[in-house]
């Protein structure tokens, strides 16, 4: 059973997704939880991320719950649609009996389109009234839209005064979706630790995993990842060492979500870790593996199961990073491909293994840049038919 | 019949492209011609682009010949690719009398493979015994890949002495091509102008054209642009008036050969002119409309022929352009879709308008940013089902 002491999960179906499916979702702490998050860059914010980010400002990063709604995004509806975000988080609170800036709120789905606010309203209260400490599996069917199915994760981690959990669960691999392409990410620990500490150890997290997979390089207008801390547990993250261990529990976790993430893609049959090498500086690792990662003839090869390594190569060096071409080694799985900037001279007879290393549904490549002690990774996936089917033809 | 005076064009088949077609060209000039090129700034630039550089920096902008050869692109070959590379230039120097320095050397074609330099010889000896100022046609098809078919335009500009003619060619749409996609543009005129005018010219001109048409973003390592003027007719561009009036001409040709690349993109069906106005700046404004330009959101809707505007302006927030929400009106074609930033009333009787409009081959896409005088634009193209086959399934 998946529980995490001092929160409740509720869910419920009023009606926003047609299908008749969960649709709306509450966590609600039974006392103030630190919370913190990361947004959407994207400067067309939905309205559920400008009243979330207006609440943890407010409340000084302190949460009671937050509301979530899948089938509509309630993005680029205008002053309205702000008013309908705030009504969906000063209903919540007074049904919690909570300050309304203690309520965040998620929205995903549709853009465009105005929340139908009589739905959402019954929906809060029924999911309200379905709190429950084993609600989780519920909560996480509710935030789904076009998912293959819910992608939970748990870990815990032994600090000062005991054993802390963390319970996770995502949405919607970016951009795959038809109509609309978030991430929502909820993360809840009974763990006792400052607001400062946990967006330290969220921002640290989320750059390692969230913001390390692409599926198409879009950003979505409702991106969220939002973690809650309640103490409830008595374990308590006082120190460094102890906010370390918390820190490596919740990376472990998103990693595990950001991944499932991936897998769950319409359209992905390949999940791929780019991994760069040898680079002066981190940020200088993870720009090149992100260019690898985003380019559409490197995901073209992945789907065709191609070993096209001058793809990859071309690709690194349109990343604004510079590059000792003479010192670049290239490995797709265990299969080494270029040494010092040219195939290896084994190369043609080590095609067919490169290409079967490439039919496996997760792989790795891994560049070598020569130059430095520094690393970093991106995941990536095929560019494929069904991409292009889900996107551009789902009205035919 | 395509002449420029005092410029002879040859090309020939010399068996670097197994199908027996026309895969090495010359460009001669009679007299020392002023030239200014723009090179990719991929960091892995091939062989051919650091020989060309050098070639340009060491005989201070004054070139006498070019060779190209398609088949092959002398990337990611090393330092033997850099010998092939000034191989091909001092052989078709010492043919044509010239120094070394004044030949550039271009290549497009299979990533990562010796030149065969046999073949290469071969080819240099026989494009330069054709030589011929009938030759524009020949040579025009000797740099093609997967091209459909030759792309040239023709320009005259009316300056100091005379009438000056420009000839441009192109080929391959920017990552098309299975293997290599790299987009080379040969320019030649007989007007009279500096290097350092030239430069200038080119360099605007691109920014306008070649530099605002994306297929998938990605930047090849062999990209180049060269143009070479001769004086031969005795048209002089010597002040700013004739600078400013041949300079338009360029581009006017530049922007009529990035558009015919666009259309004869494999996989490409829609051509669309994402144009931004109302921006602060015309960076901010083509920043904004590259963005659009580049989702692959974007691009499966323009090839679903959905007018689905909620990837436009979640694309446009990915830009990293600040924008007022509330200012936001959007049309594709005739059609207004957003106004204020929201869904006009009467959209969902226009919707079926809209998709008409983007049944077309050829539209623009009209996004005012409500914040300026400043706009710019970018031409984009559909992300098809053909695009994935050409590029993933080739090798099955």
């Amino acid at each position: 059973m998946s529980r995490c002491t001092g929160f409740r999960f509720g869910a419920a179906a009023c009606g926003i997704k047609s299908s008749g499916d969960l649709d709306l979702g509450i966590i609600a702490s039974e006392r103030p939880a630190a919370a913190a998050a990361v947004f959407t860059r994207n400067r067309l914010a939905a309205a559920p991320v400008i009243v979330s980010r207006r609440a943890l400002r407010e409340s000084g990063g302190e949460l009671g719950a937050v509301v979530v709604n899948s089938g509509n995004a309630n993005a680029c509806t205008g002053t309205g649609g702000e008013r309908d975000a705030a009504t969906m988080q000063s209903r919540t609170a007074a049904r919690l009996d909570l300050v309304a800036s203690r309520v965040a709120v998620a929205s995903t789905g549709v853009i465009g389109e105005p929340l139908p606010m009589n739905a959402v309203t019954t929906g809060i209260e029924n999911a309200a009234a379905a709190l429950d400490p084993d609600g989780w599996d519920q909560f996480s069917r509710a935030i789904l839209t076009t998912d293959r199915g819910p992608k939970v994760a748990r870990r815990t981690a032994r600090i000062d005064g005991g054993e802390a959990t963390l319970l996770g669960c995502t949405k919607g691999a970016g951009m795959i979706a038809p109509d609309m392409a978030t991430t929502l990410t909820f993360v809840v620990s009974d763990a006792e630790i400052g607001a400062g500490a946990l967006g330290d150890a969220v921002r640290a997290g989320c750059a390692e995993t969230f913001n390390a997979i692409t599926v198409d390089g879009d950003t979505s207008t409702n991106d969220m990842i939002l973690v809650m801390a309640n103490g409830a547990s008595g374990a308590r993250a006082s120190g460094p060492a102890e906010q370390q261990r918390l820190g490596r529990a919740l990376n472990d976790l998103l990693a595990e979500l950001a991944t499932s993430l991936m897998r769950d893609g319409e359209g992905v049959h390949h999940v791929v870790t780019v991994r760069v090498t040898g680079a002066a500086d981190e940020a200088s690792a993870r720009r090149v593996a992100r260019a690898i990662a985003i380019s559409p003839l490197v995901k073209t090869a992945i789907a065709g199961r191609d070993p096209n390594w001058g793809r990859i190569l071309c690709a690194a060096g349109n990343a604004g990073v510079e590059l000792a071409p003479d010192r670049l080694a290239l490995r797709v799985g265990d299969v080494e491909i270029v040494r010092g900037g040219v195939a290896v001279p084994e190369w043609p007879e080590r095609e067919a293994r490169a290409a079967e290393v490439m039919s496996r549904p997760e792989y790795t490549v891994e560049l070598d840049l020569g130059g430095g002690a520094a690393r970093g990774h991106y995941l990536a996936c095929d560019l494929s038919h069904d991409y292009v089917t889900i996107n551009a033809d789902y009205r035919t």
